[in-house]
């Protein structure tokens, strides 16, 4: 086989953002529909969505959440009740005025003038406000309370700038939203929720993590409080894969979510909103994959092992698809990670190399060749997607099938070492402007360069001073850490005095 | 207590169309939202959807089905490609004209007037035109057949007189859509599909349906046939559950799926499509439930037991609670139909009657009290939804446990057992035309009663024929059944020789 010396062409240090597009097809996970901003999920790609539904819902009901449903359309008055939410959302939203087709007379169809809506109706970008006229229905009183619902929904946001998976006009995720009796226990919802996405994202992801608090320019609009977790990827920058809200009472005052207390007043509900999206497949692509492709952490990966028969002479085929079927049957009866493990078999008659590339590009955690000599040792070949594309290790089939659910968790775990030491090389205590001005700046202002990272910095806590930096840099406050010791320093914009560094980043 | 003679006002006999409402509010199912037509399922309706569809992607994935995702919204160009679809959704689409909001002056939005679309998008009322476009992209050679792909989404249909789950302007389905290299294996595929809708409305839904074709006039627009399953719910009418639809090449010609055969010409796909949606939430409750609320079968019930403490006296309270918790993880560990079973304890502080109330108006299979005379003797209470409200059995705990899946498969087997005599008893062969319109006629027409069913008879396979019974009598040939013998007969409308009954029936 002539293949090139990478499977993907540009590589991620000639052109990040155009490897990731050539990354993202290859590996068959989505492709642009013909509705501008609009996605088609590919099986392979919503197959790594369902694992991580899975995975993310059996989390959220074992913190006593249920899951429900509410409209996908929103009247436009809801929108307008709270102030701050309508300003960050009102731009970007597909409206329904119409509910009825007819023909325009030339073979086509219009929508018909007499079916315009009294109200405009939104489709929803988030449903704090049609979910906040609900819960002031089914609440009166603190017996009612706490509420704690997710919903599995789609959102459209109208992009000009759509980027699969990362910035789509519809998407794909959940949103969990929840009323309290007190602001003690919603404070906490929030924050146990936060702790989800960030175990989530460690354990099944193999991502870490910086977890904290928006500065108020980032939040969530009409929230009192937004948490984060914040992911590094292989440009060195941050993607936002998941946030929590604590919303106070804003959306209960502005949708009559109200109740009457154990002291017998009336006080409205304290709300808390918290959501991840199919942003998270991008994440995972953009911090795991390499220059041959996508490399899937196997608890999320559709397939975990492929089997690849090799039979190249039609008298050795039926042996070794049979014992290809024994392999993948016995591989399915063990577990990994509480769940069976997941096989495919590729039995099309397409060349072994382009069969394996095609594995490798779409990041399936082991590939297994099996043909005629394999048979005669008893033995097959394991290659790990954590490895060079043509390393192989011959193992006995007992001892691979034995040892199948550790390789899987052996892989899982290089990859958040690598993350995470990828992350760490790159997050950086800076402390003077100089020196973050270079850091966040491409030594080749002609070819764009994987460059920064994540700045730990002192702030004076001014929005003027981020707007300064975003201004200047494209760089904002990814999140103020919660656990960021104490210390003395100056902010890197003002030289005013600061007690805590905040981290500092590009994002998508 | 003083408890009325039944927990739902009014009875099925006295008005069902209200019982049905009642139903659904009692059981905290779903409610009407403040968006006409669209509804909220709450938490123990979508309980059961979820386990709906489980069980649905279970069986489609053991079919060789994947699950993908499409674009909520179709350009409405899309919608005019193929000549009787276009026909038969026009009249009931959302359109999405806008992409932007601004504020109107005085307060409130108003879709940006600079932001009008080019082309109106429609919320999808059914994927085939925007998944056919996607498809004629994918296929280019025999190589790339079958594609077998399945969507779980949300859909959108105008309605004007919507009902919780039965007919709502947005409801949550799945959609199938493959594509096929010959006619043979897409009519199969057609086949398989109802094939797999018909066991799940047995096994799962404890469901009896009958199986045939749509007659011309009931098909899907723009397909070649229609199958379909149709229950009878306990006012005798049909409900047509779910449908499964050989497209020929019509949808292929209109997208453009073509491809090069392996005699090397470029032939045009055949395509099938075939859906279920929320409506079987609601034939769920027609069929099963009685005059005390909802029965859910034991397969789809978001909880198949609850354990109801009882524990009146302070003293007694942490025995009983601890002895309901082990009760409960014991229930747990054992299996029903091949999934740990689903258990909730209800430990909420109020009336041991309202709380048992409670539940059987939500339709959960099996209700256990446990006391502390039960722990003194080491047994518990037993209530079967399937029996009368006050019916108990005390069994030792140990012995419950041991037989707790198989009392839910008993459970299940009898709301099969009880909806096919329902049926059959309501299922009647009927040859003459005053016979018929006698038993589709209520005899009190001061007051709606339950009457009618399905009725076998011979029709001459006319249009007009069909039309007059519809018109007179508002019945519809529910299916032409696969397995009617041939008889000579009479046409029960024109006297026309006929060789065939088919299925006659009101419907919703």
């Amino acid at each position: 086989m002539n293949q090139p010396q990478t499977a993907i062409t540009p590589t991620r240090a000639e052109d990040f953002p155009e490897w990731y597009q050539q990354v993202v097809k290859a590996a068959d996970l989505a492709e642009n529909s013909d509705v501008r901003g609009c996605m088609v999920i590919k099986p392979w790609g919503y197959g790594l969505w369902e694992n991580m539904q899975r995975g993310l819902d059996g989390m959220f009901k074992a913190t006593g959440h249920k899951n429900a449903y509410f409209p996908l359309f929103i009247p436009l008055s809801y929108l307008a009740k709270e102030a701050e939410h309508v300003e960050g959302f009102a731009k970007e939203c597909a409206v329904v005025t119409h509910h009825r087709l007819e023909s325009d007379g030339r073979g086509g169809l219009r929508p018909a003038p007499a079916a315009e809506l009294t109200e405009p109706l939104v489709v929803r970008p988030t449903s704090e406000t049609i979910i906040g006229a609900t819960y002031a229905k089914w609440v009166q009183s603190y017996r009612d309370l706490p509420i704690l619902i997710n919903q599995w929904a789609n959102v459209v946001r109208w992009e000009l700038r759509p980027r699969l998976f990362l910035r789509t006009a519809e998407f794909l995720w959940q949103e969990g939203h929840t009323a309290h009796e007190s602001e003690a226990e919603a404070r906490e919802e929030t924050q146990q929720m936060l702790g989800v996405y960030e175990t989530f994202a460690r354990d099944w992801l193999a991502l870490p993590v910086f977890t904290g608090e928006k500065s108020e320019s980032e939040r969530f609009p009409g929230a009192v409080q937004t948490l984060c977790i914040e992911a590094m990827v292989q440009d060195r920058k941050a993607i936002q894969a998941g946030t929590s809200h604590f919303l106070g009472q804003n959306f209960a005052k502005a949708s009559g979510i109200q109740f009457l207390s154990r002291e017998n007043k009336q006080e409205f509900a304290w709300t808390t909103s918290w959501g991840v999206s199919t942003r998270m497949i991008g994440t995972v692509i953009m911090a795991h994959g390499d220059d041959d492709g996508v490399i899937l952490p196997p608890r999320v990966a559709p397939a975990q092992i492929v089997i690849l028969p090799v039979a190249p002479k039609p008298e050795t085929r039926d042996a070794v698809f049979s014992a290809v079927k024994n392999l993948a049957a016995e591989l399915r009866s063990q577990n990994y990670a509480g769940e069976p493990i997941r096989v495919e078999v590729d039995a099309r008659d397409i060349g072994g190399g382009q069969k394996s590339w095609e594995w490798i590009k779409k990041g399936v955690p082991i590939r297994v060749e099996l043909g005629p000599r394999d048979l005669e040792k008893g033995s097959v070949a394991v290659a790990r997607r954590d490895r060079g594309p043509k390393e192989k290790e011959f193992l006995p089939t007992g001892d691979f099938v034995a040892r199948a659910a550790s390789i899987l968790g052996d892989i899982q775990q290089t990859l958040l070492s690598r993350a995470t030491a990828y992350r760490d090389a790159n997050t950086v205590k800076i402390d003077t402007k100089d020196e973050f001005y270079a850091f966040f700046t491409a030594k080749n202002a002609a070819k764009p360069e994987i460059h920064g990272g994540f700045a730990l910095a002192h702030w004076n806590g001014s929005r003027e001073a981020e707007a300064k930096i975003k201004d200047d840099l494209k760089v904002t406050i990814r999140c103020i850490p919660f656990d960021a010791p104490e210390e003395d320093g100056k902010c890197i914009v003002t030289g005013e005095p600061s007690r805590r560094r905040v981290i500092w980043g590009k994002s998508y």
